[in-house]
């Protein structure tokens, strides 16, 4: 079993992911582990080229396009950031990875399950997440969290029957997969957020 | 059966697609034919954008992230040009389409070929130009032809040995589809090369 485990964190805008990351970084450092944080679409040069044309709102592209560019920045991210860092036995912590392409491009743009799979075989091979933290939040809670820090990018400027298409989807896939993804209540205060966050990541800490 | 035929062009760089090129839409102008003319990677708003960061010599990416790319551009361009127009009735002439895939990240990076065939498939489904013409030259020639005229892009800064395996697999693939993709000998003159085209398109251009 390899030592650094790598982490991926999932839900909609404004669900409360960034947040939680910097303190999943933090109860890492209190165990005195070494980890990579990184995001998606995004994570290396050409991923962040990628992201400015994936977000940009005055592109549009066919909901497979996307789907294409997603793995291809996703490919890269695996080849320069990601695998190098499990190989060192550093920890990864990522804001979004393929769950999300199953949520946005899958429920979200209605695209077909099965060819997602297909790219996701194509690129991933068999490597999964040790562990996926889906934060869930109802859609109108997540954009008035948002709404109030930021402009809306290609994807938040859908509407909400959007995005509860993308959180539909993200709860099929957690539920097709119980042993990898946990939902995490992210309607709740941040304090409990935070203390639902380190009670699931106790056992891989424990264990590590 | 439609109307419109599809046409790509492959080769080397330097063999002569542009020249050519130019040549098919003037038979087809005295045919009085109506041809959309396009390139890739390229085609579209997305695809030129993706180019740019394909052809960037400052650029490093892995070749499977390559492939993705090249074949992301290439969905934009069926969805956008390519189908409209030969829904259309009108004929499509590309300079480059699927076979460059197979002959650069195939042959010249030593990707895989049945992932090459996934891609191919999740992309264009059935969909297959009506005729290739592949413009065969020794590597010596079309780098010396291209030498005279512009800078080295990231492709084109390859060793010779890499477009060695170009050609090989353009002419693999060639003996693979004997139907679809017809071979001219490009190292012969331009009155020579013309006339070979003229003949190859000839058929088309009968029972069009
Ligand atoms: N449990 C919570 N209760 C109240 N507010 C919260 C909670 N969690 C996060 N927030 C606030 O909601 C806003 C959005 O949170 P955050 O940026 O972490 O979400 P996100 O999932 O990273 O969104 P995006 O996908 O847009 O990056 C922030 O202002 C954050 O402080
Ligand atoms: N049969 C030929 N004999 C001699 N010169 C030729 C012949 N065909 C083309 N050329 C010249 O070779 C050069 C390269 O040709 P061209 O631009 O058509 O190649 P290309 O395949 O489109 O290359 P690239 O892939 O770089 O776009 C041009 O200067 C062109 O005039
Ligand atoms: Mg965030
Ligand atoms: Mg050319």
């Amino acid at each position: 079993m390899r030592q650094g485990k790598f982490i991926t964190l999932e839900g909609i805008d404004g669900a409360g992911k960034s947040t939680q990351l910097a303190w999943i970084v933090e109860l890492l450092q209190r165990a005195e582990l070494q980890a990579v944080v990184t995001r998606e679409p995004g994570g290396t040069e050409l991923g962040e080229r990628l992201r400015a044309v994936l977000l940009d709102k005055s592109m549009t592209m066919h909901a497979e396009t996307e789907a294409l560019l997603m793995f291809a920045a996703r490919r890269e991210h695996l080849d320069k950031v990601i695998m190098p860092a499990l190989a060192q036995g550093q920890w990864v912590i990522s804001d979004r990875f393929t769950d999300a392409s199953f949520a946005y491009q899958g429920g979200g743009r209605g695209l077909d399950t099965g060819k997602l799979e297909i790219l996701e075989h194509w690129v991933q091979g068999a490597l999964q997440p040790d562990l996926t933290l889906y934060f869930d939040v109802p859609v109108e809670v997540g954009q008035q969290r948002v709404s109030q820090i930021k402009a809306a990018d290609r994807f938040e400027k859908e509407r909400g029957d959007f995005f509860q298409r993308v959180r539909a989807a993200y709860l099929d896939r957690a539920r097709q997969f119980p042993g990898r993804i946990k939902i995490i209540d992210s309607s709740q205060s941040l304090a409990e957020v935070k203390a639902a966050v380190e009670q699931t990541l106790q056992p891989l800490l424990n264990h590590g």
